[in-house]
């Protein structure tokens, strides 16, 4: 257990009272990621009056009433709930490559790239074309076209998706544009191939430019979107788009073992995400700046000349600080007990922090300062 | 919505006063699946107290726990939670069949074979070898011997696993007696391959032979158990096996879409169930043995001569019955308010119905009566 | 090398003077398997006198001029060169089962379920629906139908392919007739699925029932030709199918590998085995009916009651012999200079010898002799 | 059929005399790649002589014969006979990649990445991790390292391989030096990964440098060759590694259909080309700079500023040329009889043309004037 430094007593204090989780990590302000965040109570108790089905045998009424919902609120025609985003991202992926040796187009710094363990390949047989972002998070457009194939060369997979990301995590929790959200839907459509985007926190880039999810993904085929993440519910994710997409979809999802019986009892916190934890992104976005602001003050590196643009901010030690990033963290942790993630970004070179509904102003300040002070220190 | 005809109104009142449920068939006598259980307001409570944490993290206590739980029961040295028994049974043949080109040798009968949507093959890359089973679930060993190649052969891929199913469905709920269990594992190892148990409802093979699982499983390697069939939890499965299994499972839970975050919200239900409603299935079980006595005494074709090993009965309608299945299953629905599956056996000409623990003796009753006097009338 | 016995030594210098191998084996009476032929000399000038090009860019004129052959002689729209008979049934599924999560219908004692690696499974990730067939390799159209599930049951994978195997090997080289043929290919058609017939030896098939190719398949979709087995050609199988199913699998063709340069130089040899080498399958046809006669007189076990419809012949020993089946082997190759395979057959119980145009009658006469005298000596 | 023009009457009537090829195209200068090398007399010769077997049993001779003379002259335990260049890298690849959710590092112009139909993935079911080279074809060892992966993180599947390509084609025919190819080799090794590299043409390479292919290779785990290129054979390729890696490759070979029977026909000629065309690739690398050379001084684009390793040219028109690709390609094979081919590199904005063993002195200037003549024209 963490033991306790005089400079955060009083916050220690605070956490107790508020906070139910008995997690060895409970009383830490935890930034590891927002997909920390407990349920509230008030959450947890729509699960118990959520109205039950067998989903699988499509009678469950919270899960339709969810998959409704989000299908409205993103304007597709369709919604399928699924455990996690990582089988929402699979299963667009084996939905939208329905034909045999199809290959998708992505970004090398994306989650599906990276961090979903090579399923596109390893479990759907998806070949990548992987394309270089810039430090906003964009694909050059005609790297895009370069590697679109038709079903003609054999040499060649067939190319039938583009994948965005966005927010996109590696680069920074970057809020990629309507505009360029429009463009590169629309690119996809001129060249016969569809787009996907890994909308994991989608909400987070609609509300970062005050912009509706719907009007942002208007020209995107589907969307992936995570209640678990900055919406604070404990699991669920749904995979919005059309019928037909979302019927091959929910096969996809039953072979991938993602077919769950009462799945109401879950998709009732997902429903009371979306409907109540949404607009207040806007404080973790805040609280991500603030605190990237003071770091880059302090002379930490940030990238994009210190741009955040959502809850999540990656930094480098001042330029002479020398201590290991391992090092560093456990510091953090024993003494300050903030907690982040080492070398998550693309070379690993760089620590990773994100903001959620589990952190408030006063825990980020504590944050910032320990941060701060530890660099110092060294 | 069902309209009620004059037999049952009675037993109409009773149901709407202890159901919770809100789904169009809820008011029927559901013998479809007993995945169509609805959690009750207990298990519901476990759900608000438990501790979460983020089980990608490893750091969900619920989870933990009845990971532990679950494997003690089982006898085995780890478990892995899970969503479904589909992903359950995926994953173990992932795990198993860890290197390319592997085979596994399996009854040709089995819910993997025909029901898991070909997952094996078209996400794992895993031929079958499918095995004839006899009426008894029984495989000739002679059969599975020569259906094993080792990793000699170029012809062949290389045989890496057995798979059994216990209870198995489609030939009736049979319950496959320990020392055949005992013996096929056993066989296994001689031919140095693992062995692999389907055992979505182990507790029912345990429960009718009066045996532990323990001792039911103890010479097989993996185990899948499913909590959402009888055992009334909402969603959620475990696999239990050696720890290099389960580490291995792990990965492929999370490549697969499985890695889910606050996961002890349905964990907790899971380990309720598992702490609850286990000794119970002998209810379940007498009352399937009740309707498919009646219904033999009836004239209807029961398969293995009317012998009903737990809460699975399958039935063919009196010889001389000039009536489709669909449409018997129809009025059945409209007239008697019981709901049942046309048509699931393995040539399709078989009902099938389920005990569970949402049904009583007297829906039984009702049910077996509606039956019998619906083929009567025709 | 094998040392010569008294019995068979004029037969070893015929074997000098006509064969030009120099493999270890070559001086015995190779009955393992009609793949051991080697090219003629006029088959092999082909080769040097054939038109050659790049076949990947469709300029060889050799391959372009076998592979019309074999469409006009199978009554086809299009051909394909690959290298060998299992790239063809591979290649043959890829293009069929183009969508993902296919499912194939299979005799459960087909090459392709059993000999060709899983490969269907782990290259392709198709699923197999694994049929029992009768003695005389025919499968019942109801339990194909049972078999067949439409792209709407979310626990299947969708089925899209009928396959079958004419000559049928492991059965006994049985010749399916053109009426049943017709008739599965019509099944297939009724239920919207394809039809492959993996004809590694469809000339044994045509030949033994004096029908051409073309009328014996005229209903089936597909059909994979080796011409390295009975047809005497070193190297090289074709396709044929309609024009959309050539493109796919030529497709299939390059990511597999089998897309070769001046491919010309085998095509070439297959050309001249397709136009000498299809009508002398008959005597390889007579010689194993009257090995098979033979052997049936004195006391072995031959599976039909001794019926044999082309050039393969399966058989058990005398009941009361009590000798290995790997020991009878080889001391039938050390004193009988003869070949053959044990424990080929489903099961492994049974030896197999199949005849083909290395073998003349009066080896035949030697190999019987051999094995009738080396079975009464034990 | 090409019409001729009257500046190459005497060339037209000097390829009358020499080719005997009756492609269409038979009589232009070919330098779209040096796959279309048609067999000499001599190298047929050799096939009509060769020791003939079953290769799948192992007995072809010739066969065994070439892959132990490639063994030897790379310096690796053993050696398998494959019929392209394609199914080498896959074979390897899934060899290598013999564990479930592998992964490889992979130069992102690799052909491998590019243009082999994305069967690692489609097929093998392996994830590539991409690395971008830089233009002297080098990928920066922290990039590699960075993309390494164990065995534990769920997030990501395991690396396994890292794959070079020598020559590497879409950068130009870049020779890597047997320093950098050490290098690569054992950084692979301090990571516990595999190295392969795909070395369709190392013998290239290892003349360019005047270095031996063994000790060009010594660090590398294994090496595909292919003979139908610059070697001028019609069809063949080996791969190269240690004992166990053979034999899980021709394991391999098997499944996807490449285990061919009297393989030594094509073997043979194989065999013929590595001990006879080797030597002579230098005259190609020699033609290749000369054409590279002029094309510069007369104000083409050449990649790496004209700097030309092997046989490979890339180059795009002088800056004010107003033609596009397809019309100068078209115009230059119509009136100067020169194929080549248009926008294979990366991105698509150059021209590629190959010298190989059909092309001499002559011809390449030739094709030299056409090209300049025709820019000049514009």
């Amino acid at each position: 257990m963490v033991r306790c430094s005089p400079v955060c007593r009083r916050l220690i204090h605070k956490l107790d009272a508020t906070k139910r989780s008995i997690c060895a990590r409970s009383m830490s302000i935890d930034l590891r990621s927002d997909t920390v965040t407990l349920p509230t109570a008030d959450m947890l108790r729509t699960a118990m009056e959520a109205s039950l089905g067998d989903d699988v045998m499509g009678e469950d009424k919270t899960v339709l009433e969810l998959q409704e919902y989000m299908a409205d609120l993103t304007g597709k025609e369709a919604a399928l709930f699924v455990p996690t985003g990582t089988m929402a991202n699979l299963a667009a992926i084996l939905s939208h490559c329905n034909t045999r040796a199809s290959d998708i187009v992505i970004g090398s710094t994306s989650h599906i790239a990276l961090w979903e363990g090579g399923g596109a390949a390893n479990l759907g047989g998806v070949h990548t074309r992987q394309i270089i972002e810039d430090e906003d998070a964009r694909m050059d457009p005609n790297d895009i076209i370069d590697n679109i194939f038709p079903d003609a060369d054999d040499h060649c997979a067939k190319t039938t998706l583009l994948c965005l990301e966005n927010t996109q995590n590696m680069l920074g929790g970057v809020a990629l544009p309507p505009s360029y959200m429009s463009a590169m839907g629309k690119l996809a459509k001129e060249h016969q191939i569809k787009s996907h985007v890994d909308g994991a926190r989608i909400f987070n880039a609609a509300i970062a430019q005050d912009v509706s999810a719907k009007e942002l993904c208007q020209d995107i085929d589907s969307i992936s979107i995570c209640f678990s993440k900055g919406l604070g519910a404990p699991v669920g994710s749904v995979l919005v788009g059309d019928s037909e997409f979302i019927r091959l979809a929910k096969r996809a999802r039953k072979r991938l073992g993602g077919g769950m019986r009462q799945a109401g009892v879950i998709a009732s916190m997902c429903l009371y995400a979306a409907q109540h934890n949404i607009d207040r992104l806007e404080d973790d976005h805040r609280r991500a700046k603030m605190i990237a602001s003071e770091l880059q003050n302090a002379g930490f590196f940030l990238p994009r000349n210190g741009q955040v643009d959502t809850n999540i901010v990656y930094f480098g030690l001042p330029a002479d600080t020398d201590i290991s990033k391992q090092e560093f963290q456990m510091k953090l942790e024993s003494e300050f007990h903030t907690l982040l993630t080492a070398g998550y970004s693309k070379g690993g070179e760089l620590f990773r922090l994100v903001t959620h509904m589990g952190i408030d102003d006063e825990q980020i300040e504590h944050a910032t300062d320990g941060i701060v002070q530890l660099a110092k220190k060294i």
